[in-house]
């Protein structure tokens, strides 16, 4: 079989042809392969795939075998791969996921690679039943949450399609994550949980690191991105056009006052072209 | 550049053809290619070259960008490659490593495929000075080695090149590694260190894991293998041919009485074939 390694702001998958490449059981591969040892190793494995109602379609799999909705970081990298292997020449496509209908848009270089892609992450859901939380009034901004025995962190929380709690702090760099996270993962406000963002404003923009519900601190989130910026907007402490820094890269966030959609665009990278016989 | 993707015992490194590929700079594209989200995903790189005095010459560099003598698991994956990439028809080579010439004997299975290789790993050293150790009799079988504030561990200790202290007690996998093991590597018994192998005699052989100094627990080690069978053999608790089963797969060992030789045979696996432009 073959396949094509790529990251996302460090958000690592092996990417798939489902035109040419027929898969049995893509949730039993994608475990296989994901395998950092003994496999090809990744965050998963993303099929593309023809669709009816859009340009193209992709499925994904986690490295545990599980199906996911989707992931910003990996459209991107769906709209690299299908842009530069000949299978469209639009350089505005349509994808079906899980989580519905995702525009992506696309941004060439003078050799006709692209770069960045820009994906419409939709709007900002700010009433606490739908993030959900608890929280009696909404939108929640810098609500003094009781986190541990004695401490208070004030979080801005919306949800960006999953539930997010943003905390706009100083020095992140030496914050214990592995301890407030979970803390604040569990707080009772978030019956679901929460994903957690930690947003230092510094010059250009934001810095940020995040606690994942469910996967601990990773590289990058798209949608905390997304979220950390309108939390910075509605507290006055960022423009509508930020760019975010985290752990695996930036990422370029707009939340468009017209549109009241957040935009988010960053890198897709092309690691290396494979073949396995694996699947076997 | 082309590359292939192999392991054994779940050790893997990136092999690469140094009569095809001229590599400028290897200790930084190790480090480049190793990143396991942004790069190929390794554990270091291999290149396979020309030899004035051997078969072939093998160069290691790990993840960290730093040089390294030699690993068996990795000389292994080169006896297979140069077999079935045609770079050579002979199944018994010689090796041009840093750590000296090392021998490897092919196993072929019915498809003319390398299905296992045997390392000769050289001979066991029991004089303390030589481990380097400073107790004050030798060979160390069973020695009460003060571990913690209460703790007394019997470890019988030689080297195989480097340092090894050889545990043997029950439950292995109920033992807590991260705690025990930074104890016994800096214990002032070893003045450079030592590995340490925890092994429990299992019918069929032993099953061991091991706690690499500078490191940690990690999926297979050949050297620490070997000695965990000849410190078996020393304790009367194994044959001189045992399988060892590690967490990243299984070993068999030999110490040969004749010879005093210990022999390591494992796997060798290709994972898949790769092209990457990121060494530009």
């Amino acid at each position: 079989m073959k396949f094509t390694k790529m990251h996302g702001t460090g958000n690592d998958y092996i990417y798939v042809n489902g035109f040419v490449e027929k898969i049995e059981n893509p949730s039993e591969l994608s475990r296989k392969l994901s395998d950092r040892h003994k496999g090809v190793g990744s965050d998963g494995l993303v099929m593309i795939l023809p669709s009816e109602k859009c340009d193209f379609r992709m499925r994904m799999f986690n490295s545990d075998g599980s199906e996911s909705e989707m992931c910003g970081n990996a459209s991107r990298c769906v709209g690299k791969y299908v842009y530069e292997k000949g299978l469209t020449d639009k350089t505005e496509i349509t994808l079906e996921t899980l989580a519905g209908t995702k525009v992506l848009r696309l941004w060439l270089n003078e050799r006709k690679k692209v770069e960045k892609v820009t994906v419409d992450m939709g709007v900002p859901v700010f009433d606490a039943p739908s993030i959900p939380a608890t929280f009696e009034q909404w939108p929640v901004i810098r609500y003094p949450l009781p986190v541990g025995e004695d401490g208070i962190y004030e979080v801005t929380s919306l949800s960006m399609g999953n539930p997010h709690a943003v905390l706009f702090l100083e020095k992140i760099d030496e914050l214990n994550l592995p301890v407030i996270g979970p803390i604040i993962e569990h707080s009772p406000f978030f019956p679901n949980r929460t994903n957690t963002e930690f947003v230092e404003v510094v010059p250009g923009g934001l810095k940020m690191r995040v606690w994942e519900r469910g996967a601990g601190e990773t590289m990058a989130c798209g949608t905390g991105a997304c979220a950390a910026v309108v939390a910075a907007v509605l507290n006055g402490v960022a423009d509508r056009k930020t760019t975010v820094q985290l752990r695996g890269g930036s990422l370029e966030i707009e939340w468009n006052e017209e549109s009241n959609r957040v935009y988010l665009t960053g890198d897709a990278v092309t690691v290396f072209e494979g073949e396995t016989e694996l699947e076997n």
